[in-house]
Parts: C-alpha cells; structure tokens; sequence
C-alpha cells in the first residue's frame, strides 16, 4: 500500500478486497518461482489486472514482500494476546504457544517456506522492521522459557539464545516436508513437536538450588 | 561436470583445480544473490574466465547447483563411516553424529544457507537423487535414535518421523544466525545443540516395558 493510501484511513471496501486479493496472489506466486525470479506482471496477470493497478497498492516488488510478511505478523501477535489470558501454569502457556505456533504454521505453508527461503530479499527499514519483529518473538519465547523454569525450580545449563534458537528450527521445520493432503492430522504433528520442544528445554535444565552459590 | 569429462578417470590436476575454483565461486554466488537471481556469467567473472570455459565444466546452471550439493554429500558420508567406526555406545553415537553434524554446518555456513533456500530449483532427475539422499540421512538419524533407545530400554512415545525432522531442524537452525567472527565458538554451539537435540529424543520417549502388552 503506498504511503498516501495508508494515511487515508477507512479504505472502499472494494479497496481492500482488491489489495488483499493482490497480496494472496503474490504470496502464492513468490512462494511457487521464488521471489527473485517472480515479477510484479506475474501477479497482475494472475489477478487479471494491469500491471499499473498493482502499483496502486504496493510501492515495488519488495513492498510487496514486506506487505505480505507483516500480514503475517498481526496473526502472530493476537496469537500472544490470546496465550496470556490463557488460565494455565507456566510449562502449559509454553507448550500452548508451541502447539499454536505449529497448528498455525501448518496453515499457511507456503508464506513459512517464502519467509524463511526469501526474508533476506528485503533491505534497508523494511529489513530492519523485519529482524526487529524476530528479535521480538525470540524475546517472547525466552520468556516463557525463563517463566516455564522459575515455576519448575529449574535454572537452564544451556546458553538461553541457543535453546530458543533449537526450538525455533525444530518447530518452523514441519514447513519443510508437511503435506495438507498427508496422513498426518494437523493436531498430532503439533501436539508432538509441542512435546519434543518442550522435552528439550526441560531436558537441558537442572534443579536451580544445585548451582546456587553455597 | 560434463559426462565425457566424467568418464575420464584421472583429469589433469589443472583441470580439477579449475572445477574446483569454479564450483566454489558458484557457491559463494549462489548463497549471496540467490540462485534464480545468479547467472554462469556472474561465475565466469568471479573466476576470470569467459562464459563458455564454464560450460566447459558444467551442463547448465542446474548442473553447478546439483554439484555443489554432492560435493557436501560426499563429505557427510565421509562423517557417517567415521561414527561407525567409534568405540562408544548407541547414546554417544548419536550426540557425536549432532555435535559433528551441527560443526560441520557452522565450518560450512553458505553451503547450508544455499541448499535449505534453493535445493528446490533442482528438477528431475538431480532432484530425485538428491531427496533419495535426503531419505538416507533421515534414515540413518532414526536408525542411531532407535539404537539408542534400545539401548536404555526405551520407546518412543510419538512418531518418529516428527522425531528425526525436529532433530534435523533444530540443529540445521544454526546457519540461520551464527556468525564466525562473533562470540559462540563452534566447539560450544555444537556442544549446545546435540545436548538440546539429545534431551528432545530421551525426553518423549517412555522404558520399553511400560507399553508391553500385558
């Protein structure tokens, strides 16, 4: 969306509707050739519009891409929303934002493989934008982390940015290989790969009282 | 390489020597401007060579993607054999194969960086081979994690395909933000990540007699 059309506020509906159409179409293109490879005429002929009209949204191809991934993000962030108003101890919000994550994961396959094969693609603020929301959400999980061991009496023996990092990977890699149409339901792929997070993070704590200065 | 080239047997040492320099200035290209993005024309400037002197060496622009992979694939089943070869039990069989594996990643942070973004640019022929070799790891890693088990008296309590692919993602996670001149050393991070990746298959897995039939 260029900046002028983002000030204006309450946008036609069919506006909207035209844009979001834009950016779906985009997401799928991008994800399919590739971002470098794909073209702002690829998208325009899979809408059926002129190229001209996309431009009325985006500011360039890379905007495009930004526009796309920041979608993404508002999902992600009513997601925490939800996990804290969850009634549940510490170890369960950890497993239910891992179990979520992956559940979430597995319904929009194709922008994880774009976001994680293509990020780099973006530059300057829109990059910067970008890593800061990562940083973000490593931070958000560090913390569940760090609340799932002080209810447990645990302290980690682990640098605290690699567990995160492992259960990052772990988790973002059901991307890689997951089918929609496989025998694999949905629940059980992230009701397991909750599980074998949140056995690695407990795996490589100890009692905290142990390495407490004596 | 071409196939007459490869019928050959013994090439000169020049002859290798260029292919070497050759695949290794395609690797850098190809992990800094993507593959669709990179040309054999960027290669050939990077060597100093004209265009066709590649073409020489290689069939396509696939044909040099496809190549640097099997290079690293002759490397990781160089590793495989070593493991066997170690006087341990199946437990330290299977972290040495992650603290290797993650190591070996970290000595080769381009390579991975390509072949999780782009290994999806191979066709046909070169991209069934290279997911059969894909299958053989995965296989290998369950067989160490089923050794393992068995060894302790355990089972494990979810699929162990979500198993082998956390362990690969978790671990593989690492070219994602590791840097060389920062402050992790190599030897650390490997540690880290095969005692995180170690606890995720001992920690979802229940002693063997719990689920016998009674």
């Amino acid at each position: 969306m260029k900046s002028n059309a983002r000030k204006s506020g309450a946008a036609p509906a069919g506006r909207r509707n035209r844009e979001a159409e834009i950016l779906q179409a985009a997401l799928a293109i991008f994800a399919e050739k590739g971002y470098a490879a794909a073209s702002i005429q690829d998208v325009a002929d899979a809408v059926g519009v002129l190229k001209g009209s996309v431009y009325h949204y985006i500011d360039s191809k890379e905007d495009l891409l930004f526009q796309i991934f920041e979608n993404a993000h508002g999902d992600a962030e009513l997601m925490m929303r939800e996990l804290e108003a969850l009634d549940v101890d510490p170890v369960e919000r950890l497993r239910a934002y891992l179990e979520r994550g992956v559940a979430n994961t597995l319904q929009n396959l194709e922008l994880q493989s774009l976001y994680f094969r293509d990020w780099r693609y973006l530059t300057g603020e829109r990059r910067a934008k970008l890593v800061e929301r990562r940083r973000q959400y490593d931070r958000y999980l560090r913390d569940l982390i760090a609340a799932a061991y002080k209810f447990k009496g645990l302290q980690g023996t682990v640098n605290q940015r690699f567990v995160s990092s492992f259960v990052i990977g772990g988790t973002n890699w059901v991307a890689d290989w997951y089918r929609p149409d496989g025998k694999d339901s949905p629940a059980e792929v992230a009701k397991s790969y909750a599980q074998l997070a949140l056995a690695a993070v407990l795996g490589v704590a100890e009692p905290a009282a142990a390495a407490r200065p004596r």
